[in-house]
């Protein structure tokens, strides 16, 4: 069990925290930028808080920076510490510039709420680090917590996040689109759950365009134009377009 | 039990014809084009198959007409029956033109690939008829192969539709670029389905725009940046920006 110093109160530094301390490791140390926020989540993890980085303790085995993407490059120059991780997707591991003894990755590939609670035991964790050692430093605190945990590099990992963003970030925007078609005409989204759910099912067992079904898929452009024509939002109309030609040229 | 003719035989034709039959429906005669896929159905049915609408067979309680929305009229302009239903989300009801005494639509809300068995059980029927005993003929059938019959005019069913296609189609699109993008990094997609199975859960108890995560919904643009830089494909940059700006307009 280590000691864990969290720089960052969001949603993954939430999780994650609490996960970590269920786990029995402890959480010496929180630090965000806005104290309220610092002081809301050390009270869950039952540690110290602070908002100023000159503040951190030096004691801790690991330092985990789990804050936007764009201030870690600037959070990472004002710490001081051994041990660092952050948990990004995006960001290279050449972040830390050498600046520290043992730097890595620990990126958890999932999607945080903050009210809603998470279990990270199939949660894949992707790590990286600088030596062999610190590799296996994370791996063994992802292990912890998690039955899935893989080695990935940087590259790796950015493309992986970007596969992320379109199978989950725009996979919900399109259920928000359908939500609001279906609210104009007082229809309730659960309708489409079993369809959902079976669109999903479908995953275990196939690649997903070798499973790709609707009006694109088989190139039925009366069904497209009826529904262009139907569609009375011009960004969804635009959208709807967009990815119908790119169904039909994937599947060509 | 109904004697049921069964015009088509594709996913839907395929999937609905084996759970009627399977329920103990009588599937009197399959109907298609092309005569190898009427007799391939026809065997499964235990039914007779003819590749004539002229030689459809005049004592069926109701003929079904599970085609491709573009032949539809044309097929219907063909046929002579008491009783017919189609089983189309686009297809008004006014395609049948008053022509038959009975006519309705038996809209089962789902994604079929033929070689991918189907429960019927929790997918919904849309129902719509031209009388109200009608209504009532196709909500029993319906019943016998669903508990999730509901009732829904032709301009609900035709965005309902729409909904599905982003719900559905276009979200399993999202999962083909993603698979693509994988591949190219030797990583298996299914590192992906506890995200996308989440995401999913999600929506048990909340509705999908009050969870969007990822870069666009936080307006995170840097991230964004960093990946259009790092989509080599120009259509996949493009529906990516395509779908972000729609998110960050759709949050603002």
């Amino acid at each position: 069990m280590k000691n864990i110093i969290l720089i960052g109160s969001g949603n993954v530094a939430t999780h994650l925290g609490i996960a970590l301390y269920k786990k029995g490791h402890k959480i010496t140390q929180v630090y965000s930028r806005n104290i309220k926020n610092a002081k809301k989540l050390a009270t869950k993890l039952n540690s110290k808080y602070s908002n100023k980085l000159t503040m951190l303790e030096q004691n801790a085995d690991l330092v985990i920076v789990s804050i936007k993407d764009d201030a870690i490059a600037e959070v990472l120059s004002n710490i001081k510490c051994k041990s660092i991780a952050h948990t990004s997707g995006s960001i290279d591991l050449s972040v830390f510039k050498n600046q520290f003894s043992n730097f890595g990755v620990l990126y958890p590939l999932q999607t945080f709420n903050k009210d809603i609670e998470l279990n990270f035991t199939d949660i894949p964790f992707c790590i990286e680090a600088n030596t062999k050692e610190f590799e296996d430093e994370l791996i063994e605190i992802a292990s912890s917590l998690s039955n899935n945990v893989v080695k990935m590099n940087s590259e790796q990992r950015k493309q992986l996040h970007i596969a992320a963003v379109f199978a989950c970030n725009f996979t919900n925007h399109m259920f928000s689109i359908s939500n609001n078609i279906l609210s104009k005409e007082n229809i309730d989204f659960k309708i489409l759950l079993p369809l959902i759910k079976k669109t999903i099912a479908k995953l275990d067992s196939n690649k997903p365009n070798d499973v790709q079904t609707g009006p694109a898929a088989r190139k039925d452009l009366k069904v497209i134009n009826n529904h262009l024509n139907l569609i009375q939002q011009k960004e969804i109309k635009d959208l709807y377009n967009a990815i119908s030609n790119n169904i039909i040229k994937f599947h060509e």
